[in-house]
């Protein structure tokens, strides 16, 4: 859907989601929707919307509108957060941060068993904590530099990858350089799972840096677990391993020794199942204010 | 009282609470305790105390017993943002992260409008999140390095103003080392507001520093207000002014501009009237259990 305009875009949706109402005969209460958007609850507007045109829209507002049904919606990281403490890794968990690594990296929080928004909505932006004060400029709308998202996200991994290559020729990773493949996740990964030892390294140092973000989310929610899930994690224990090392190296106990650092157990359907989980919860909110 | 062991810190300090219990002829009905201290709940035992030997002390239950009332003890970061809350400049607030900038840092969170504790009680530790991932050691018990608090607490002040008053010989700063006068938090502020230049790019520094830390924490909370207090604040405004200049540099829209950065009310007294909250709070609590 990138590339076109706003009407465009909502009509797009709009239909997409007609189309589903349609096959199940008015089975349909409610409709979620999980959005890579900073969201001003106060208005409901999307604010920012690094990817899509989708700035400065009510979103759920002209939803409503189109599918004469309500409509909620929240950031894709908050509905991920949801989807893991309804369903996934975090099932009865109280405290719980989940981090999507992706292009970029999307951040949820459940604090004393609730979803965390902050003030005005536009919380739990995990991805845009400064792991390095002299880093590397971030991405998307973010004016910010030595983020966790631009250290640590699916783009920082591929720029990674790029220097490793380009310092070992003679690697796997080198020839795949070589041969004009791009060098992404799924690649990357591929290659570090058949024991190129660039590819390695490349995995290993996102994983520590991995690690250095949730060593400071450690110490600043002490939560029971710690989620990590997105495109990313293909790469599974070869990010995790690195990260845990490096959140016992850095973290302070208590809180250290008493944190389980998992893998999500939805992909792609996170945002699906979240978003339906949001719309559930919406309408359980809007019959107790009846 | 650093330097004594734990059994005569304990009566030192069951004393001088039970001489002020003595003086109102027992119209005190419980007491509050704010200490420098990593908490478990589970148990009430400080499990890490970076300044006092306080360390696997179930401090909470000894001074009960000495003290024969209720006592309630939290985290010193804790009790600061319960003062700042009831009483304070964050009174009517219900997001607001508070920052005590002395010889660490100190952290405490109030989120919807309820002091945050994590999973186990040893959250908070706003501090200790990395913001340098190649920075300093830091310091105490934290084995960690490049925190927020190894780069901007009143320690890493001392550090910064010994560097740039050798590199500025000729400055006040420069005189003062010469002078071997200690260059701590107090004199480096009282310079700048001489107008000694080296004093002030020294506290500039800093307040950069501690915007990039608040930045990550409005990305990360999203909250009404930040509270910073501590002894480093009586470089005021000095320390603010650049630290919201970052923060506006580097945060992401909408949390950004919705958010004050503001002095705490509380000086010394934080920790006094926090614990005296607390204590209320917790015999509240009591109450509604019975």
């Amino acid at each position: 859907m990138r590339g076109q305009d706003t009407p465009a875009l909502l009509e797009t949706i709009a239909a997409a989601v007609q189309e589903l109402v349609n096959t199940t005969q008015g089975e349909i209460a409610a409709v979620g929707f999980g959005i890579p958007s900073l969201i001003d609850r106060r208005s409901g507007t999307s604010v920012v919307a690094v990817n899509l045109p989708l700035t400065d829209i009510r979103f759920g507002a002209l939803m409503a509108e189109r599918l004469d049904l309500p409509v909620f919606v929240d950031n894709d990281g908050n509905v991920a957060a949801l989807a893991e403490h309804r369903a996934g890794a975090a099932r009865g968990v109280d405290h719980m941060v989940l981090i999507g690594l992706g292009t970029g990296i999307a951040g949820g929080l459940i604090l004393n068993g609730e979803l965390y928004r902050g003030w005005i909505g536009s919380g739990a932006e995990l991805g845009h904590m400064v792991i390095d004060i002299n880093g590397p400029p971030c991405q998307g709308n973010c004016p910010n530099h030595g983020c966790f998202e631009a250290m640590a996200s699916g783009t920082a991994l591929a720029r990674e990858a790029q220097l490793f290559a380009s310092v070992q020729p003679e690697s796997a990773l080198g020839h795949a350089l070589r041969d004009g493949r791009e060098l992404d996740g799924p690649l990357v990964t591929e290659l570090a799972h058949d024991g190129d030892s660039a590819a390695r390294d490349v995995i290993q140092l996102i994983g520590e840096r991995l690690g250095v973000a949730i060593a400071s989310y450690v110490n600043i929610f002490n939560p029971e677990m710690v989620v990590v899930g997105g495109g990313v994690m293909g790469a599974g224990e070869m990010l995790l391993e690195p990260a845990r090392r490096e959140v016992l190296k850095r973290a302070l106990p208590p809180s250290r020794d008493n944190v389980s650092i998992v893998a999500a157990e939805f992909g792609h359907e996170a945002g699906m199942v979240g978003a339906a989980a949001l719309a559930l919860d919406g309408l359980a909110a809007r019959q107790e204010q009846l």
